[in-house]
């Protein structure tokens, strides 16, 4: 059973309604008139991290990509539950537990330890209190909508390329770009997958055809022009994807990628044509 | 690093004050007006279950061990949150989420999924609401309270030697008696790592010696008097321990098992002698 059929089968099991039916990054939970936002990633070895990699950097991306999906609900963190897996290094994975709590100014609420038999899997939870009503969803894009990006694209991929790879183990969660944002968002996600996969998925939660211009991208100015292709169906940037109008009023940096479309054949188009390929990181 | 000494370290980073200095097995959340509930445990294959058990299985443990700690804390569930490993026999993972879901009343609100590299981990969240204030933690315990067992104590041990293991792998958090006994428990724990270990802890973490008499221990009936000092330190009963005044009127069935004293040399003594050896399943 893949991903996508794993889910599908989840989506027959009692759903809290704050779960969205399972189609969001993050769920919601009203509790005394506030709105909690709650996330859980796990990433593996071998998998979302290479074999080898520094511990502190383990832990650094493990809380970073759960805190960029409260980031793209415009919430802000509260405190995170790892569950981590006891390695070599441990003392390590613990400095970088600290560097991203401190950055981003977010406690430990708990969490548990296990000593794995194979390659580790870490978990985290984290949860945040939403800052607007509603949260934006995935679902909430309208036709005629533009589509922006806060941040860059690509600087995963070439972190990755050059082997020191700072934007790809330490990204940075754009919180307070998305609680800037997340009132003015009808649509907003993080770009974990890829922007084309990612944009893709909005558009089709949201009922639209998403239609990106490529030169609009915002790629790193050391990305060459042979690379924005592939760049754009990389992920683990975490940049922000929202759609919101077209004369909307942005209040932090993004750019204008595209615009949505009435649904058409395809959930996505590139310059005008049906994407070809892989659109991004497709899981399990 | 070990367990405890990862533990240790994770006490220096930036903690929630609802951590509770990561010395119970919840985090508490004060959110308007209201407290909520947290708990993250993970299980592991080769270390929490044996290869080749049922994935059904495998999700009733995963969320009833969490269930569980939410039980010793007297909060009702809300929701929970799952990590899962996509594993061959995934659709029997669904269906025991199902039955695990169903049986106690609690939705799923979401999650992630991760292709594993070999051996499994899963990790899940429990996240309830507080039923009464305060919660009872495992600090609470005061000198010259009684300690009392909610639940049998080696029902797990008999069943993982059956090789059948209903008990073992599926067991029954006690949600509604810790819902009765949290207003009385003066603390209140679950016994996930074995009654002698879980007891020394709460006598330490509460500044006491639990003082256990082994045979006022409520174990099942078929569990031959040979094998009482071993189910003393066997784990995954998930029974309730609590400490209250000796002249506490139970709302449910509950035996006495002990006596909080003054600190002594030992944190718990059995039978007036100190114990000797392990006391229960000492994680990593």
């Amino acid at each position: 059973m893949d991903e996508l059929a794993f889910i599908a089968a989840l989506r027959g099991l009692p759903l809290h309604p704050g779960a969205q039916n399972l189609r969001d990054d993050c769920a919601l939970l009203e509790i005394g008139g506030e709105t909690m936002v709650l996330t859980h990633d796990a990433i593996a070895e071998g998998v979302h991290y290479r074999p080898g990699t520094d511990p502190a950097d383990i832990a650094w991306k493990l809380v970073a990509v759960n805190l960029s999906d409260l980031a793209s609900k415009g919430a802000e963190p509260i405190g995170v539950l790892i569950g981590a897996a006891l390695i070599d290094g441990s003392a390590r994975f613990v400095e970088g537990l600290r560097d991203v709590l401190e950055h981003h100014g977010v406690t430990l609420l708990g969490g548990d330890t296990v000593r794995p038999q194979g390659p580790a899997t870490f978990g985290c939870t984290a949860i945040g209190r939403a800052t607007t009503t509603p949260v934006p969803a995935r679902t909430g894009a309208r036709v005629g909508d533009a589509l922006y990006v806060a941040g860059t694209i690509g600087a995963a991929m070439l972190g990755f390329r050059a082997g020191d790879g700072a934007a790809y183990l330490r990204p940075q969660p754009l919180l307070a770009e998305g609680r800037a944002l997340a009132p003015l968002a009808h649509a907003m996600m993080d770009v974990s997958d890829g922007l084309l996969l990612d944009a893709s998925r909005m558009a089709a939660a949201s009922g639209c055809t998403a239609s990106i211009k490529l030169n609009a991208v915002p790629f790193p100015t050391d990305l060459s022009t042979d690379d924005r292709a592939e760049a754009t169906r990389w992920g683990d940037d975490y940049a922000l994807l929202f759609a919101a109008t077209i004369d909307a009023v942005l209040p932090v940096p993004a750019v204008r990628v595209g615009t949505m479309l009435a649904a058409g054949e395809h959930p996505l188009l590139v310059d005008g044509k049906a994407a070809e390929g892989s659109l991004g990181y497709e899981h399990g």
